[in-house]
């Protein structure tokens, strides 16, 4: 039985000042919080989201036995992210589609709808966003902040604009940026959505349609992305749509539109789905926010200068066949931290799903996470005994 | 200085029965050939062709220095593939938009522009259409049939459609099939450009129009997995476009649609640049093509079995990046050549370059085919000789 989980709004009305000179003001965020905030506030643990995702980390909603949030398997009583221990929040991003505001709200400057007008919102934007919120609730420092992929980017992140606010940083199948094979599987992506013809430069709301043809097209590229190679021929191969449906004649159908392969179908209806709920103008946003992050940026692309500010202690997470974020990627960031002589533990998990596996019921995963938490709990509690 | 090519077309009458059931009647190939065809004939070598490409494998057009045959660092005098001893034969594959039949053209039965009613042609098919041409050439057998990726496929097929009339097959960056993720990255390109509304179900020629955005889309698809990760990040890395073209304000620009990386450029480049000229229903034709190669599915899987009928000697080529087709996928060939006891070469190149090294200039890879084919001339002087 899964616990329930009730989404909360704050709002904001001082302007949230941005990377791109823009500002986004009388905004509003979505959040979830799981378990007991302690007297001293110690026991904080924030929880970023990656691309399709959102504040509904944990638990279910009344009556919903089947909306259990994006990371129930880690977070929850009993689990690696103990809520009996911590107090566990998850946040969404400004410029998402979930439920803070984003392009679908109407800017306040002019009453109409954002739309392509949502400003450009980077990773450090989006760490800003959160400390308010985190000052909000009255707490100064977080136990520990977590993410994976692009979520594991704003964990890093907060290490570096907030090195006083962060004892602990977990950063799972996440990069120090994006490589150009990365950036360019965005750019298709939002090419296929900019090109589609109901986007209407990004103001499509108003001609009341949707670009959910190159939606499609944009989820599925990143299906193929977030599997590896050994999974997909595990899970489809080439077996045949006929073969599953029992289709009276076995065999190929020659045909280039019709589905032949279970592959094709699979990819399709992520393709549909995804459409019926996701904002094209939100895919643009976030998609452009990991190809913008890059904190070595600024050090002429010296990594190691720029996690010298980090005081956080570190558990970075990777999965070898994860060929968007790959190990290699996650090991730069490890270097870079222990040439800063930072604290820092690296699990490298032997496991076949790809980047998807940051979500996965891999045991070795959630114990090695569990682990680390057990060891901030008791940090918490050595202290409070001295 | 290369030499000038002549392209040359072949009239069929009688119809090509194809796997499918259906036939394609009253068509025309276009080629080219290089070298001269000796007495007995027997220094014909054919190749293949893979997605983009045609009959025009080497040389160039009268008057048109720039207009270089594909694979032209390979075939030519004194080249790997020399013509000054072997007759060398391109061919364009019906179905291709180059010169041979294709949905372009009318459908005879109807007097209409064929567009989607172009019957769905296999690997087997285009072999078989080869095999006519070179009956019109008056030539039984091939000193070797050759091809990169969907071109190595041609050639292996060849060699079980045909056993007697190939005494050497040369398969470079190729695979017994296609895996499931390249079926995915297919079925994306192909729903790019199915539902571009410019497509009208691929009659739009009648219309007027052409589906280019789904075209440009296919291509940048494809272009990335051409690529591999390292040589993408060699060449454009995290560079800007700003820094390139020296635009008075550095840094980002914070834009969800315009250009800021050079990786976007060149995709974008290479994207509009393929819309102009290739066809739709073409793209559709050769990737279901790809999909459909399994000469293994008809023996329950076990390709050891299906490359039994094959006589041939084979070099097989791969190369270490490439992630589309890769080494692992060429060794599969070669053990169940080696598991028939067949006379096998195997090269695996280690080349930065993922699967467009096919069509570079290594020098050990060129060095290779070339050995080989010295070894083919060798072998008919010999013959000659007793």
């Amino acid at each position: 039985m899964s616990f329930i989980a009730t989404p909360q709004t704050m709002h904001f009305a001082g302007a949230l000042p941005l990377q791109s000179g823009a500002q986004l003001r009388d905004y509003q965020l979505s959040y979830e919080t799981y378990g007991q905030l302690n007297a001293d506030k110690s026991n904080a643990v924030l929880v970023c989201h990656a691309l399709n995702a959102s504040h509904h980390v944990a638990g279910v909603y009344e009556g919903q036995p089947r909306s259990e949030g994006w990371w129930n398997n880690m977070i929850g009583p009993g689990k690696s992210v103990d809520t009996n221990r911590f107090f566990v929040i998850g946040i969404n991003n400004p410029g998402s589609c979930f439920g803070s505001t984003g392009p679908m709200d109407a800017n306040p400057d002019t009453g109409e709808v954002y739309g392509a007008d949502f400003p450009v919102m980077t990773v450090e934007d989006w760490v800003s966003a959160q400390a308010r919120l985190l000052d909000g609730l009255g707490i100064v420092q977080l136990a520990a902040v977590m993410g994976g992929s692009l979520g594991g980017m704003q964990a890093l992140s907060w290490t570096l604009q907030y090195p006083e606010r962060v004892r602990h940083a977990v950063v799972v199948a996440s990069a120090p940026n994006l490589s150009a094979e990365n950036i360019a599987f965005n750019e298709v992506a939002r090419r296929a959505i900019v090109t589609d013809p109901d986007f209407h430069g990004g103001h499509f709301y108003r001609h009341g349609v949707i670009p959910k043809r190159g939606l499609r097209i944009a989820r599925m590229i990143g299906h193929i992305t977030y599997l590896s190679d050994d999974v997909m021929n595990e899970k489809f191969g080439r077996e045949l749509r006929s073969a599953v449906d029992g289709i009276a004649r076995e065999g190929y159908h020659y045909s280039t539109q019709d589905i032949e392969f279970q592959i094709e179908s699979y990819l399709r209806y992520q393709g549909d789905k995804f459409s019926e709920y996701f904002d094209a103008n939100t895919y643009l946003l976030i998609t452009r926010a990991l190809d913008y992050f890059d904190p070595a940026r600024a050090h002429g692309g010296d990594l190691t200068r720029a996690l010298a500010v980090a005081r956080a202690k570190f558990l970075l997470v990777s999965f070898s066949t994860d060929w968007r974020f790959s190990p290699r990627r996650s090991r730069e960031i490890v270097h870079a931290l222990l040439e800063n002589r930072r604290d820092v533990s690296y699990a490298e998990i032997d496991a076949p799903h790809g980047h998807d596996a940051f979500l996965l019921d891999d045991p070795r995963y959630l114990g090695v996470v569990g682990a680390y938490f057990d060891g901030i709990a008791d940090e918490s509690t050595k202290e409070q005994q001295q």
